[in-house]
């Protein structure tokens, strides 16, 4: 695969110039020890150019200029929301590149009450790093929207769905099956599904007693999976169901 | 959770005594501080009984007595058997950890073609030790078989199956999805199914070549998947499909 740099623009038609950011800079310069002439790969907003490098100068943003709109994968046959906790070692940095791979649109770090990890601006700043390491990698061109809430309730709340399509896995739920909900629901890229799942030692009962109104409680089987472990499993679950492999 | 241990064993009724191997009882003794008189949780091929700690001196292994047979958690609706090939950085481990919470019954590590990493007997005792941890965490009472194979061909013979139960993940398939063979295979516990996936940078095209009689190509979707993440999100896609969860 050619070498792929993100651009947070609209890339819109051959003949277009735009830059690359400083870190996309530095990696073309001083990792790839490219030059002007060089032939790249852009991404970023689902669009997908090759292009020819302008000016490439130490320490200045490297300007390149759209030559040819390159195919794009084919879209996400629903929309999904994966809500997740902060969890330390570095857990939930896999988890969001793992979920980028996935083609998950929405990714929200909450603060849960049974997890001590920090989050904060510089997280999210290194999160959002790499999930375009991820995008890269998996040919996917578009970044997943990454951000932080206070808590289970607020990160709920952020994106507008009936409470059927906001499931809560939750280990003390033992008659709900993820997918007997996920049957119930229009799957489709219209009707936004939040997924959220707990820290480890999972949910307390007050979090999940506080969303009890707005989101619908479901298992994933009765083995206990990894704070890291669920989401992933979760949205492969919800993915195959809704026929993206 | 009370303290879960590994016996290597028939576990069969109330009464029987039995010994913790040599990790388990180091782990009862130095780790828990354990004494005689403890009650613990015991586990092993399927079965799961409370038992009482006999004896526990330093450098000898705990002798326990079997107290209650406990319940276990529902079986799974599936045989799935794993071909993962030796992945550098821990990623193999890690992947056996995670296959192992899902309750995935079958892990064939084999040496991929585009692959340098090492595999042997130190690291397949390794990675049954990851797997008895995972089993101890996840409720799981019965050991993934874990063993090793020469290259792909060989691992997909170790267990018999016809060809499109044998599937392999395989980045140059277009056409024929995951979700879509899967729903032409019966989906029981008495019908095994290989997952087979391949390392970083793919199979190589003679590795793939080579099985095209005994096994078929599927896709998991447009966007290329980490070796290591591949593995999990087609066993969760196959376990969603079989009602697992």
């Amino acid at each position: 695969m050619t070498e792929r740099y993100h651009i947070d623009a609209n890339l819109e038609k051959p003949g277009q110039s735009a830059f690359l950011d400083d870190e996309e800079s530095h990696h073309f310069l001083r990792v790839m020890r490219g030059r002007p002439g060089d032939t790249i790969e852009i991404f970023g907003h689902g669009h997908r150019f090759s292009a020819e490098v302008l000016e490439a100068k130490k320490n200045q943003p490297v300007e390149i200029t759209l030559l040819q709109k390159l195919p794009t994968p084919e879209p996400m046959p629903i929309t999904i929301c994966c809500v997740i906790p902060w969890i330390r070692g570095g857990k939930s940095e896999t988890l969001v590149q793992k979920l980028t791979e996935l083609g998950i649109q929405h990714i929200i770090l909450f603060h849960s009450k049974r997890e001590t990890a920090h989050g904060g601006e510089a997280k999210l700043s290194r999160l959002r790093r790499i999930a375009i390491e991820a995008c890269k990698q998996c040919g996917r061109n578009e970044l997943p929207i990454i951000h932080e809430s206070e808590n289970l309730k607020l990160a709920l709340e952020t994106i507008v769905a009936p409470s059927d399509s906001r499931l809560i896995l939750y280990e003390n739920e033992r008659t709900l099956n993820l997918t007997t909900a996920l049957k119930k629901i229009p799957l489709n890229p219209t009707a936004p599904l939040l997924l959220a799942s707990g820290p480890e030692g999972g949910f307390s009962p007050d979090e999940v007693a506080a969303v009890s109104e707005i989101a619908t409680s479901v298992t994933l089987g009765p083995l206990i999976l990894r704070a890291e472990t669920a989401p992933l499993v979760a949205a492969s679950a919800t993915l195959a169901l809704a026929g993206r492999f």
